[in-house]
């Protein structure tokens, strides 16, 4: 399998979405978002971990975001979206009345300063990390730099999307102040930064066409029956089935 | 559980798409598409019914039908979409071309006549019929006149998708001209015409808020986990899991 630079991952991001992949954003958005869901629901039962914080950038991985917190409520989880920078994108709009429309709080400004954050984290069992994408470049801006932090002290489970926030794409968390994720879901393939996570490892966004799979030299991994989701074997984590 | 007339159908659709559900075709669409290939994945095992005959018809169910088609390719399945009366829509377009990145083989005007027809059914092991859907009214126009007697007539297994092809939406295959389907997966809420349905019933579309549900008394039933279906019990028959 092949781990993607940060430029790669935007080639790809773009060739689905240009006239050769035909994909729309809306398309992609709902596909990733639903296995960021079933990832999380895969691995924390709704029983045990039902309240589930969902922590959304102001970019298309916050839009993922939203999109599972939707699924998730409709899988039986109590989802909080916390958002302290919503996008300005139409779409991001959209996804946000769609939470609305499922009775799904939303922590947004002006009510999202750090007691709010405190507040929501003492009432949640895991968090969802939507926050930054493959496109997130150092250094973490405001007012990111104060909420990862409390997301590390918290000491809940998190399930981070595509690199873990903080990270470096390529680098990884060589300067420690990114997010420790438990879980991680690589969405269309894993990214350089992540190929010494630890953790258990997930791939999704089963939608890349074989055209672009090849052109890019993907080399997926076969995703089981019709999931959405395969977990990722690994020499250091062996996957707990 | 309630059994929608065409209006109440069309009612639904409206309201997820309008402002209050804010839901846009391409999100419910491609969830749509899911379900149905889901379906088909979950009764007809690919390693026995490799060869998909997608039929799609010229309006949203058509477009469900193409999504499902691709989603079957990722699957490992072997899908041919056969469209007679290609959709106007742009978005009918962009499936198409998404079909076509997965070199999914698509018979449409004017390599369509019913010889085309036969010659792919004889190398067909099912069919999933996305021809007609909620919004349908007898009587059969051409091409499908003349398509659904062949479906029907080549004794494969037919999955249909919210109501069999040529069935009427409230009163059922009453004047016999319909697709005789073994597997049917209805949408958002099963329609009237099939209370009476003989098969495997499934239910899709899990994506309707509860303040949708509430408001038309739907009574959906539960999903299972993180599935985008569920089978539906009935005392006609009794789920085969």
């Amino acid at each position: 399998m092949r781990y993607l630079t940060a430029k790669l991952a935007q080639q790809i991001d773009e060739e689905l979405m240009n006239s050769v992949g035909a994909f729309s954003l809306d398309q992609l958005m709902e596909l990733a978002g639903l296995a960021c869901a079933q990832t999380l629901a895969t691995v924390y039962r709704k029983d045990v971990y039902p309240r589930v914080l969902v922590c959304c950038g102001p970019g298309n991985q916050g839009g993922d975001g939203l999109v599972a917190a939707r699924h998730l409520s409709m899988f039986g989880y109590q989802p909080t979206v916390y958002m302290p920078k919503p996008g300005a994108k139409d779409i991001y709009q959209r996804l946000q009345k769609q939470c609305e429309n499922m009775q799904i709080p939303i922590i947004m400004p002006p009510s999202n300063d750090i007691e709010d954050l405190r507040k929501v984290l003492r009432n949640s069992d895991v968090i969802m990390d939507a926050i930054f994408g493959f496109s997130f470049k150092p250094p973490i801006r405001a007012p990111f730099d104060a909420v990862l932090p409390f997301l590390n002290e918290s000491r809940l489970p998190i399930v981070s999307v595509d690199i873990p926030s903080g990270w470096d794409v390529e680098e990884g968390n060589n300067f420690g102040v990114g997010l420790k994720a438990d879980v991680l879901l690589s969405l269309t393939a894993p990214k350089q930064g992540v190929v010494d996570f630890m953790g258990r490892h997930f791939l999704g966004g089963r939608f890349v066409p074989k055209n672009i799979q090849e052109k890019f030299d993907l080399q997926l991994p076969p995703y089981p029956g019709s999931e959405q989701i395969v977990e990722l074997a690994s020499d250091k984590t062996p996957p707990k089935f």
